[in-house]
C-alpha cells in the first residue's frame, strides 16, 4: 500500500518497507508487514543468521540443503520480485584476520547473492563494511557484479560525518562516510548495480554535506526508530532536519525503510484496523512517515510533463546545420514566458526608439532573424500595438518548411502589409534596407552554443550603426556537480567520444557542488572591427568547508541573456526565468571523476573554438588533480556553421 | 477505424490505407476517406504535382513559398503521424537523360522528403524506380537516409517475376523485381529505414518467389483495384492466390493500401452508412479487405504469448556454465508437450528394460541427470507408476539453488523413500551404483550447444554397460535465410564479434529459401574409446527454380531428439512437435550477405570445435561467393564447460 497518492508523482518513493527479523516463513513475514501492516516491501535475511559453511557436514554424497528461508516455490515470482529485498546476512566480515570468519563470509554472501538471483530478487542489502578495511569486500562484491542479472546491490552507508574541528578524532573511527562509499565505488568502477542504502542516525550531517548524496546513486534511506522524537502526544515525530532530508529523499526517488524496535507505545492509536487485527509495532512509525510524504505539494504540472526527461542525455540541436520538425516548434512556442520577455524588451528598445511625440509619424524597421513559425514575429506586433508604435517587420528564416507555416499565418491574421517574409539564412541575404531593431532568439543551454554569436555577426550587415540587437548579450555559467547516474549513462557507450560531448539535460539527481560562475560573454551588435568568437577562461570553484569530499562527474552548464535594459532571460539556477522550459542545462562530462576536498580549488578551463565550418569546445581539469584535455580540435563534438 | 478486431493480433495489419490524389485541403481529405469512409490513413502526395522547381519564378528576394498541400498547421502532430504516409511526386526520375527532368527531380525529393520531416510523418512512399537505371536516385535516398529522423521510406516495388523459361522476353522489361529491390538496397547498404512497399497486380509470382518477400522488409502492399474479380453478386473478390497473399501480408504485419479508381459499381449496397453519407468510391473493396482479416482463425495462445519475441535476437543460454534462475525454470516447466514425451519413452524403456513377470521383483535404477527443480523426477515416477515398474530415482543437480526446491518437492510429494538427491555437477559425481536408465534434457535450439554431448560424457560412468539412455541421439539442422530484421538488428551493434554470434530467436518476418539438412548427430550412450566430439560438417542446398534469385542472410538452425525407440521431440519444423514452447530457432549470421540464384547451391561448413574450457562452432561459405570464415579459435561465441 503506497504512502499516498501525490498528484503526478510516479516514483519509487512511494513505497516504504520495514527491515525484519529472519523468519523461515516468508508467506507470513509478508502478510504480518504488507498486508496487515501498510508495508510495500520487506528487507528479510534470506538464510538462517546461525549458519557457518565450516560448520556445515558434509552429508552424505553431497546432498546438504542451504539454510535458506523456504524455497523458491513458497512465493510467486511477481511476489519475491515486488515484496522482498534480500538481506545479506550481517555477520559476514570478508576482511576480518580470522581466516575462517573470512572464508565463511565469501562462502555466504556469494550463496546469499546466487539464491537472490536465482529468485529474481529486485535488490539486495549488503551490510556496511566493518571497520576501515574492505578490500576483500569490495573484490568479493566487484566479481559478484561481473556475473549479476538485473539485481542492485544496496551497499548500506551509515549517515555520518564528523566536523574536521572536531579535536579528538581517533584515527580508527570513521570520519564521513562519504570517504567509504566513494573507495568502495572505486574500487567497484562506478558499476551502475552497486547503490547506496544509507542508515540514517539521530544525529545529520551538514546541509552541505547532505546534498552530496543526492549525485550519489541512493536507492534508499534506512531511518532507525531511534532517530525518532516524541510529539506531545507520544507519537514518534523528526525532528526539522530530518522532516528536510525525507522530503528531499522523496523528491529523489529514494525510498524510505523503517527498521528497529518500537520505541513509541501507542499501539492502542491505529483506529483503521479491522478489528481482532494485531497491530504492527512500526505502524504509528510507518503513518508519521505516510502523513509527511502526503504533506509534500502536488508535482507541478511542468514537472510532471518533464518527468520522463529526468537525467537523461540529449544530443543538443543544430538548428543552424539542421532544420527543426513542426513537432519541435510546437514545443518551443508553447512557452509563453519566453515571448512575454521578449514583448516586453520590444516594448522598451521602441519607447526607446521612437519618443512618444514621434509615435504615429516614424516607422520603425524591426528584423525577426531565425523567425521559424512566427511567435516572435506576433510578440513584435504585439509590442507594436502596446506602445502605439508603426511598425515595418522582416521576418526571415532559412527552414523552408517553417516559411510554409510563416505564409499562411501571415495570410490568416491579415499582417500582409506589415509583413515581409524573406526565406533566407540570415548570413546570406542581401536585404533591402537597414534595421533599427534586430530581434532573435537563437540561444542554446550554453548560451552561444547554437552559434547566435556567428549568426548575428552575419546579419548586423543590415542594422543600423545606431541600431539595437535584442538580446544585447548573453553569458554562459558552468558549475562542478556529482552526477553517478550521467556519468554511468555516458560511460555505457564504452568510447571516449561520449566523454567528449556535451549533453542537453533535465538535471534532476546530481550535487551542485558550489555556485555558478560566468565562462563567455557575447555582445550584440559588435562593431570592433575583426571580433573573435574564440574564448577561454579559467575557473576556480571552491567546495564548501562543510560539506566533506566529493566526486565531480563534469559541469553543469547554464546561460543568462539580457534582451533589453533590465530585461533578462535565463537559466543560471540563481537567476532563472520563472516558469521557462524552454531550455535545460547543459552538461560537459570528464572522462575520469576528480575527487575534491575543501581547500583545494577546482580549477576548470573552457575554449570555445571556432574553424571555418564549425565551432566547439574543449575544457580540461588541471587542480586538484590533471585531465585530459576534452574534445581536442572538436573531434568528438562540434556544433557546425 | 481497424479492420476488425482479432484475438490477440495488435499488428500494424489491422490498418488499412488508401492512395489518394493531390488535395490542397487535407483535413477536408481525412475526412472523406477516414472518417467516413472507413480507412486509418492516406498515402496522399504532399506537393502540387504540377510543380517543377525550374519553372517556379525567383520571387522578389526568395520569399517563394513551395506549394505544399497546406501548411503544417492545419492537421495536429498527431493527425500527421497517424493518418498521413507522403506519397512522393510520382514524375520525379533522377536518372532522366534529360538534365532539368533529374536536376528537378533531386530538389524535388529533398524538398518533398524535408517536408515529411518537419511533419513527423512515419513514411513516405517513394515511386518505383523508373527503367533500368536507377544509381541517381539510389544515391539520393542514401544521402538521405544518412540525415533523416525516424522516418521510413517505402519504396514502391511492382511484384513482378517473369518465369525464367519464358522466351521473348525483352532486355528492357523487368524480369524480376526482386533484382531491383536488392541492387537498390545494397547500394543503400541495407540501411534499416528503407523499407517496401509492394505493388500486387492481377497476375502473382510463384508462391516460392512471393514467399521471399517474408523475409525483406515490406511494409505495405499496394492493391490495385484492377487485382480484384467480380463475384456472382457483382462485388469485389480476390482469386484464391491472392487471399492466400493477403492472409500472408496480415500475419507478417504488412498493411494493405488501396489504390485505383472503383471497376465494380455497387456503391448504393452499404447499408450502414449514416444517411445522407456520400459512400466513398473504393468502400466496397475496404469492406471485402476487412472480411478477408475477420475471417482468419484468432491467434492461438502460445503465439500470442510469443508475440514480443518475434525476430528478437536473445543470446543463447548457458546452464552449464551460470545457474538457471528460477523464473526460467517456471517457464519451462510449464510445457507440458515435452514431460509428456518424456514420460511416454520411459514408459517403453522400462517395459523393454523389466518384463511384465519381473515387474513386482526388479528394481530399476533410474537417474535424472540435471534434475532442475524435479519435472523429469515427475515424469519418471509417473512412468513408474503407469507401468508398474519399480524405480529407485537419484535426481543429479549441480545448482545449489534448484536443489532446494528439490528437497522441498520430495517432501511435500513423499518420496523420500524412492528418489534421493544429489547436489553435484554429473561430470564429477562418485555414484555408489550404476543406473539402468539415464534421462537428460540437456539440450539447446541446436541440439548440441548447451553441450549435452560433454555432460552425458561424463555422466555415462555411472551407467551400465547395457543401460539405456533417454535421449538416446539428436541432430542438429539448418537451412539459408533471408532475414533482413536480423541482419540489420546484428549489424546495429557495429562490430565483428555479433556477427559472429548465434542467438535463440522466435523466427517470424523471415524466408525459408531451401529445407533443412542435418548437421551434427550424437548417440548415447557413447562407448567407443576416445569418441571425439568434434565435429564437421559440409552441406549444399539448392534454392528451388521457381524462386528466383535471393539474399542469404545467415542460417537457421533446429534440432530433432530421439528420445527413445520411436518416441522424438524436437523443432526441425517438417517434423516439429506440436504445441512444445521450450525452444525457439538458433541463427547464425552472415556478416555479409549472400546472393543466391537458383543452379548455384549454397556450399555451407560448420565446425563443432572443443578445447578443455569452451565449446564452439565455426562457419563459413564457400558458394555461390566466399565468406569470411565466422567466430574462429571461438574468438566471439563459445559454450563454457
Amino acid at each position: 500500500m503506497p504512502l499516498g497518492d501525490r498528484a503526478g508523482d510516479k516514483s519509487e518513493s512511494r513505497y516504504c518497507g520495514v527491515e525484519t527479523e529472519f523468519d523461515d516463513d516468508v508467506p507470513q513475514l509478508l502478510l504480518s508487514n504488507l498486508s496487515s501492516a501498510g508495508f510495500d516491501f520487506v528487507v528479510a535475511p534470506l538464510m538462517d543468521p546461525s549458519y557457518r559453511p565450516s560448520l556445515m557436514q558434509k552429508e552424505n554424497g553431497g546432498s546438504a540443503v542451504l539454510p535458506f528461508a523456504g524455497s523458491d516455490l513458497i512465493l510467486s515470482p511477481a511476489q519475491w520480485s515486488s515484496h522482498v529485498v534480500g538481506k545479506i546476512s550481517s555477520w559476514i566480515d570478508l576482511d576480518s584476520e580470522d581466516e575462517t570468519l573470512r572464508i565463511d563470509s565469501e562462502t555466504t554472501l556469494k550463496q546469499e547473492i546466487a539464491w537472490a538471483s536465482h529468485l529474481s530478487l529486485q535488490a539486495c542489502l549488503l551490510p556496511a563494511p566493518k571497520g576501515t578495511s574492505y578490500a576483500n569486500y569490495a573484490r568479493c562484491v566487484h566479481q559478484i557484479l561481473q556475473g549479476l542479472n538485473n539485481m542492485q546491490l544496496w551497499l548500506r552507508i551509515p549517515l555520518v560525518k564528523v566536523d574536521d574541528d572536531s579535536t579528538d578524532v581517533k584515527s580508527d573511527h570513521l570520519v564521513d562516510s562519504w570517504d567509504l562509499w566513494n573507495s568502495f565505488r572505486l574500487l567497484c568502477e562506478h558499476h551502475s548495480q552497486l547503490s547506496i542504502a544509507i542508515d540514517v542516525l539521530s544525529t545529520l550531517p551538514s546541509p552541505n554535506a547532505l546534498g552530496r548524496w543526492f549525485g550519489e546513486s541512493v536507492r534508499a534511506a534506512i531511518f532507525s526508530t531511534d532517530c525518532f522524537l516524541t510529539n506531545s502526544r507520544g507519537y514518534p515525530c523528526l525532528s526539522k532536519r530530518h522532516q528536510k532530508l525525507i522530503t528531499g529523499l522523496f523528491n529523489h526517488s529514494i525510498q524510505v525503510v523503517l527498521s528497529g524496535k518500537p520505541l513509541h507505545n501507542v499501539s492502542k492509536g491505529s483506529a483503521d484496523l479491522p478489528s481482532g487485527a494485531q497491530s504492527h509495532p512500526l505502524r504509528c512509525y510507518l503513518d508519521y512517515i505516510a502523513f509527511l510524504y502526503q504533506r509534500m505539494d502536488p508535482l507541478p504540472e511542468q514537472e510532471r510533463i518533464e518527468l520522463g526527461y529526468r537525467d537523461f542525455l540529449q544530443a543538443p540541436l543544430q538548428p543552424l546545420m539542421d532544420n527543426l520538425e513542426s513537432q519541435t516548434y510546437e514545443t518551443f512556442e508553447k512557452d509563453r514566458v519566453k515571448y512575454i520577455q521578449y514583448q516586453r524588451a520590444i516594448v522598451k528598445a521602441l519607447k526607446d526608439r521612437v519618443a512618444d511625440e514621434n509615435a504615429s509619424s516614424i516607422t520603425t524597421v524591426l528584423m525577426v532573424v531565425g523567425a521559424g513559425r512566427g511567435p516572435l514575429v506576433r510578440a513584435a506586433l504585439q509590442a507594436g500595438e502596446e506602445t502605439g508604435r508603426k511598425l515595418k517587420v522582416y521576418a526571415v528564416e532559412k527552414n523552408p518548411n517553417a516559411v510554409v507555416t510563416l505564409h499562411s499565418l501571415v495570410k490568416m491574421e491579415g499582417w500582409e502589409r506589415i509583413v515581409t517574409i524573406i526565406s533566407c539564412d540570415m548570413r546570406y541575404w542581401d536585404a533591402s534596407e537597414k534595421a533599427d531593431i534586430l530581434v532573435s532568439e537563437l540561444l542554446g543551454s550554453f548560451g552561444d552554443n547554437e552559434l547566435s554569436p556567428e549568426c548575428l555577426d552575419g546579419a548586423q550587415r543590415f542594422l543600423k550603426q545606431d541600431g539595437i540587437s535584442i538580446p544585447s548579450s548573453y553569458t554562459s555559467f558552468i558549475q562542478p556537480i556529482t552526477a553517478s547516474k550521467l556519468y554511468n549513462d555516458v560511460k555505457a557507450h564504452k568510447d571516449v567520444s561520449h566523454f567528449e560531448t556535451a549533453y542537453v539535460v533535465k538535471l534532476h539527481n546530481v550535487a551542485r557542488l558550489s555556485p555558478p560562475q560566468p565562462v563567455f560573454t557575447f555582445t550584440h551588435p559588435n562593431w570592433t572591427p575583426d571580433g573573435s568568437n574564440q574564448r577561454y577562461k579559467k575557473l576556480a570553484f571552491e567546495i564548501p568547508n562543510d560539506t566533506g569530499a566529493a566526486l565531480v562527474h563534469g559541469f553543469a552548464g547554464y546561460f543568462d541573456a539580457t534582451l533589453y535594459g533590465d530585461v533578462h532571460l535565463g537559466i543560471e539556477p540563481s537567476t532563472a526565468t520563472p516558469n521557462m522550459f524552454s531550455w535545460f542545462a547543459i552538461f560537459f562530462p570528464l572522462r575520469t571523476p576528480i575527487c575534491v576536498r575543501p581547500g583545494s580549488p577546482v580549477e576548470v578551463h573552457f575554449w570555445r573554438c571556432c574553424s571555418p565550418h564549425k565551432v566547439w569546445y574543449e575544457w580540461c581539469v588541471t587542480s586538484p588533480s590533471q585531465s585530459p584535455l576534452h574534445n581536442c580540435n572538436g573531434r568528438s563534438y562540434w556544433v557546425g556553421l
